[in-house]
């Protein structure tokens, strides 16, 4: 009997639907799942297609060419752990395990150095797309051995999306890489996620746009350097009408923000670096606000807010500057995501390309946009770029763009609409441009009640200075 | 021979001033440090004090009546864990460990458990005070077996910081209360220097305070509702001169910011909990930022800020303002990390006391202030307050402060000048008070892409809208 190419574990939707993808390009995919209604429903669903149903998971290895590649498709965290060891007694030396969940990076990373010390090689794959991306092409971060990502690079980049004829993956890095980016890349969504609903707040409350007013905004939007996915599917959301009600969909659905946590992952990973994650963190923050909705509602009734006139401005003036605001802010969402990534690589060595990570984000996942070929011109002109701020292009947007962004914080701040992202965003351009912070006085301050030092600006060395005597001396 | 009242572990400067403190309060103390030097060095400088010096654990452990009180003041981390291993084999049941470092609030649950599993008491109790405090009277955070508790009580309330004859200490909660009260404690401190600092910066670099003025200002402002340890230290820091160049001490520290982790810890559980704790978070992002002093001089050279006229306004009024921005910004900050003591509370099964904690705060500690009254009271008349901006001294003050805030917060912005803390606290007022923030159309991008359902505004149930169908109909 002839052995089948690869082998997918666990037949949820993402599997099934990656297993599909598989298989249509051409390869011969063994399929297994704990309870084997899913195999039969495949199986069923697929007839007379290459995929070979398994039903122990002795069969399912014994099906496979060696080496083997298994593609995990199971619930992040014990399910993976669990499976991995039921899979390890059947397997040969070399054998390649491929978990293409959202696993947390230090999992990913603890999982490939065990499998490694056992003899077997791990790739952790970061998979964005959803359903559809799974299905049709998805972008595929995977990291791991270098020669395990040889054995499955075929495979994975038939499978991923296209843009220009180049494949949405590509090899990220050692051990936990792959997860890492994936992690940094879902970070990013809940930025660009947030900044359009603070645009979409401004438009709405400012100037009171209607939902077609909306409508016709974000496809204006979407024409221009702003061109993505999530604009996009803006657009589309407020042309669509509740059948219940006759009402516009957004109008029905109730402003409490969902999370699976790869946000708040992506932030407290920011703060082990000692990167400053303001943008993506504040959006994970107002997830957490939003979801306190009858909190705020009671709060609400309490707490007051500014006496402001209705908008007198330029309406079509002032929907340009939110524009402006809104890429503006989502540059920097992007810098603090690269550079977080940068520190990530030199922390874990290893050695992102920043360049080609931009490019595998350009088509399949949520994040995909016009903008990224920018980034990854950026990353090709210097490798080593410290900020994309820094960057030409993206210098010459903050430059123009600033007064416009200024202009709309300060007139949402003077109304009361909260603009955390823009107001975040525009905090870390002002911080990181300025030279001189008022962190000198805290130095001060941490040196009078706590003897922590401080250093200099005019020579090297650490110094304390006796605040308290001389201050009793006063 | 007559056996000691506690034994003092580790005599780095915390906990020989401890130990001096305790013996101070008329207690007889054992004092015992890995490197005999230091143990000899303490009884030379107190001849004559009930210190017992020994010189094995053995010999220390069995100094002391039992149950034994058992005070450990070693490096937060491993140290401990070995210092406890040590230890365990010496004890009685029922002895009690007092664990006075600053440790990582999940490792103080897991002694606990571990100790109470094998017979004995586990006390984690936050030390707030510095080297100073530590000597004459810290604010202390007790938090472990209240039955622990009421034997050390004695001691410790005897050795506290006093305010209006009230000892700044009270048992906190089960297992890792009190480390984790003195995490937040430590995150609303950075918090509030981060918010003196951009007082600091607005009041040079706007209407061009020096330090005379500065010192007058925040002399001034000590006066009044701020009066604090830190505004009173940040005046006395404007009043003090280099010796070697006669400038003032401020503009001689360079402007890179130190810290030791509590911030961060805080600002991670908070994402673990689902919080909204911007305002010290962006705290923490500043001090990385400050720290980045060589890429923001490089930035600073090719990122350029707004062409802003000089401050034409009346300066007295701007200066008020900046006076109210900062006390709002503080109640913010207050209120965010009060709110996550309330989540924690209930995650852990802690029932903390929230006016008992402000009570404790108001002496000893860095965040010492008059303000923490307020807060005592808010909570005295209601132990339910789900957020401090909603009790009626607090909320008075948000109305009637705003509009300065406002103006500030969007002078900052015009100007080019980072307000982090003032902005990001701003944009929680007024999220918080918002009845219906723009999360709906996240809910529905993540319906439309990931089919991650949304709630309605209009009836209960979990829905599911077919976007992609309906949007390629269109």
């Amino acid at each position: 009997m002839s052995k089948q190419q690869i082998g997918v574990i666990g037949l949820a939707v993402m599997g099934k639907n990656l297993a599909l993808n598989i298989e249509s390009r051409g390869f011969s995919v063994s399929v297994f799942n704990r309870s084997p209604e899913k195999t039969h429903d495949l199986l069923g669903e697929a007839a007379g297609k290459n995929l070979h149903g398994t039903f122990s998971i002795e069969e399912f290895v014994q099906s496979l060419e060696t080496p083997r590649r298994i593609l995990i498709m199971v619930q992040a965290g014990k399910a993976t752990d669990a499976t991995i060891e039921q899979l390890v007694p059947h397997l040969d030396q070399g054998d390649i395990i491929i978990d293409g969940g959202n696993a947390y990076f230090p999992d990913t990373i603890r999982r490939n150095k065990e499998l490694e010390a056992q003899g077997f090689r791990f790739i952790g794959a970061g998979v964005s797309g959803g359903e559809e991306g799974a299905l049709k092409g998805p972008s595929i971060m995977p990291g791991g051995q270098e020669s395990a990502y040889e054995l499955v690079e075929p495979i994975l980049t038939a499978i991923s999306a296209k843009v220009d004829g180049e494949p949405c993956c590509t090899y990220i890095g050692p051990d936990g890489a792959g997860h890492y980016v994936k992690m940094v890349h879902n970070g990013i969504e809940y930025g660009d996620m947030q900044l359009i609903c603070e645009a979409y707040q401004l438009l709405k409350d400012v100037v009171g746009l209607d939902e077609k007013e909306l409508h016709a905004t974000f496809a204006e939007w979407n024409e221009g350097e702003l061109d993505s996915y999530l604009i996009e599917i803006t657009k589309d959301i407020f042309a669509q009408y509740d059948k219940e009600t006759g009402k516009p969909m957004v109008d029905v659905i109730l402003d409490a923000a969902g999370q699976k946590g790869t946000g708040k992952w992506t932030s407290q990973s920011s703060l082990d670096l000692g990167v400053p994650l303001s943008m993506i963190t504040e959006s994970v923050f107002s997830r957490f606000l939003s979801a306190m909705k009858e909190e705020r509602v009671a709060a609400s009734k309490v707490l007051s807010g500014p006496a402001a006139e209705p908008f007198a401005g330029d309406k079509k003036a002032f929907i340009e500057n939110v524009r402006r605001a809104l890429f503006a802010s989502k540059i920097v969402s992007y810098a603090q995501g690269f550079a977080q990534l940068r520190v990530a690589s030199d922390e874990y060595g290893w050695n992102l390309k920043y360049g080609s990570l931009a490019k595998i984000w350009r088509g399949g996942c949520i994040i995909r946009s016009q903008f990224l070929h920018n980034i990854t011109e950026a990353y090709e002109k210097n490798p080593e770029l410290k900020n994309l701020m820094l960057d030409p292009y993206f210098k010459n947007i903050m430059t123009n763009y600033q007064d416009a962004w200024r202009t709309v914080v300060a007139e949402a701040v003077k109304r009361g609409i909260p603009v955390p992202g823009f107001s975040s965003a525009l905090a870390y351009y002002d911080s990181y441009r300025t030279e001189r912070l008022p962190a000198n006085l805290l130095q001060a301050q941490r040196d009078y009640f706590g003897a922590h030092t401080f250093k200099r600006v005019d020579k090297e060395g650490v110094f304390h200075h006796d605040w308290i005597a001389e201050a009793s001396a006063e």
